[in-house]
């Protein structure tokens, strides 16, 4: 078991990483939040895995629990489903020094994290997350929010959880291919910082994958946060070395939005970004072809659905221009310059280049 | 002209006071806005005062101004509106260095200010309140937020603006009930912690509401401001010292409540509110009889509506109970020891104390 922190302008908070370490939830409940009441917010299908048992456990530890449940998916970070939480909070009558825990993937941490940031003008919030993704990326750096008719995540918040505890052994429930979508997150990490947790994932991808190598499972796990808190921490609001972290998101978040959310999951798409960022990389010179051919035998390992037929090059261009991580200052990318080695870019000619990145790969 | 620094756990911002100050906008966005676009979010009848103006002065210093204005009044405050300005905001392709600049009253400045703080994670946000009750309360100190179908201010967030600019010449245009309610919070300033102020209020008091008396009123507003600067720099979430700014509150928002909201302005409310507050110290032995006179003989001199011939103490005292600024550990209450000294207690027997109020006040 490890603890990380991670510091943030206003503060810092702990990061519990180990295997079975949900049981000392109670103790750091009691240690980081004044109220003896927690709302829990999952959705149906985690509730149904863990909400009676960590109900049990709290509630014995004299803690009074409510449990609220949603349809699982991207779907509930709507407006309306936030609505209906903020209704349910008020009637349950949670109050200012309850805690709200997000217990489940990245929508529940954003869903429920984006409610604790805005009711009574923020309550305590705890992140339990029970997907890999969520573990190695959306848990830690205070990232909340929901969707908007007209975009992914343009409505949020930046708001620090009391604690997060992060437990690998509840991935055992996890669905295979939201595990690929965890792994993409992890790839990331090595790309961007790591070359060690790089080459662990050269040489142990599908046994981590499968969970038959937990110790590898737990190494990945801890190594992300570490990374994620130390990039995050003095840079909550994304100014300045955090920005590495949209390494592949670029490319990834207009694919995901050009196909209607409906094909990809998040980390697929980023599987997808990766390709294009370290294929814009190597045709700058940033990488030698080699290294591009490294990062593309990796990247193919996870198996994540093909590009659609129809998908342009133009299309996707016309989507990155209108991402919200750009300034009004034009396009800037991430790109690799060895493993484990970034720089940011201001790239002109990206709609050229994503079409010369469709030949290669649809090649 | 002076300027104030609000610090809180994030960094600090100026508050820039004086009259004719307004002229300083578009210097003061050069320095604090990265972006050099805004939008500007203002009711209609402030926008119909001012709109043009602003618009006019900023674009011949190079900003890009988008105006968008609702119809006036609490009920702006809801999540309809705030959806419909999500949308304004996305469709006019407002970026996240662009600035968003409330301008009105605390309406405005609670609605434009949550939306600035959720936007794409947090965009600029520019105070410039046009009312006394924004110039002294509302606009320093982060608060923003919406109502909720079941109750007031529930959803919100703390969120500091780049600066805050005041202009007192602004308040020719207000109406006099909105005079009044403003008056309210800065008699309020007085009674908690400054005797000098108090004293001068006492003097001047309709000399202040008529606005003949211009120093005086820029002298208030200094005042207030910096009074509220100190007390919630180093406590933005209302944890300790600004706690005391809740003097009148309980009563008052109790009685908003239990008045549907139709009767009272917010500070008329709490000139009730205050009006309670003292009683209670007095009858708690917190101050004498003749400083409680003292107290009532001020605040009788704003002219407020008044109570509701059929309200009830059970029913302002329940009210009070779910106030969303009461922890789970019960009542507690800022009361007076003094002109310009407070200090808080926990209270019991508070339906009680109600009934002899009513009785008093009534008599």
């Amino acid at each position: 078991m490890i603890t990380l922190d991670v510091h943030t302008g206003g503060g810092s908070y702990p990061v519990v990483i180990g295997t079975g370490s949900l049981t000392r939830l109670p103790e750091l409940l009691e240690r980081h939040c004044p109220g003896r009441t927690v709302a829990i917010i999952s959705d149906e299908r985690v509730a149904g895995l863990y909400g009676q048992g960590i109900r049990e456990m709290l509630e014995s530890a004299g803690t009074s629990v409510h449990l609220y449940h949603f349809s699982p998916g991207e779907n509930a970070k709507n407006s309306g489903r936030l609505n209906d939480l903020y209704t349910w909070l008020i009637e349950t009558g949670i109050r200012r020094d309850d805690g709200i825990i997000a217990l489940g993937g990245g929508v529940t941490g954003d869903l429920a994290g984006f409610a604790a940031a805005t009711y009574l003008r923020g309550v305590p919030l705890i992140q339990v997350p029970t997907s890999l993704l969520a573990m190695v990326d959306s848990s830690v750096g205070g990232k909340t929010g929901i969707n908007h008719p007209l975009g992914k995540n343009l409505i949020g918040a930046f708001y620090s959880p009391r604690f997060v505890l992060i437990d690998p052994s509840l991935l055992t429930t996890l669905h295979p291919r939201e595990m690929t979508s965890g792994l993409a997150e992890t790839v990331k990490y090595g790309l961007i910082c790591d070359p060690q947790l790089y080459a662990l994932l050269e040489q142990r991808l599908e046994r981590i994958a499968s969970l038959e190598d937990s110790d590898a499972v737990s190494h990945a796990v801890q190594r992300c946060c570490a990374l994620k808190a130390e990039v995050v921490s003095g840079d909550e609001r994304e100014n300045g070395p955090r920005r590495i972290l949209n390494f592949g998101h670029t490319l990834g978040h207009a694919l995901e939005a050009e196909t209607g959310y409906s094909i990809y999951r998040h980390g697929e798409a980023i599987v997808w970004g990766m390709r294009w960022a370290c294929f814009i990389s190597w045709q700058r010179g940033c990488i030698p072809e080699e290294l591009f051919l490294r990062t593309e035998r990796l990247l193919t390992r996870l198996i994540v659905p093909p590009l659609p037929a129809d998908i342009t090059a133009n299309a996707l261009a016309g989507r990155m221009l209108h991402d919200k991580k750009q300034s009004s200052a034009g396009l800037s990318l991430v790109l690799v310059t060895g493993i484990g080695r970034v720089r940011i870019e201001p790239v002109t000619g990206h709609a050229k280049l994503t079409e010369r990145w469709l030949a290669h790969v649809t090649a």
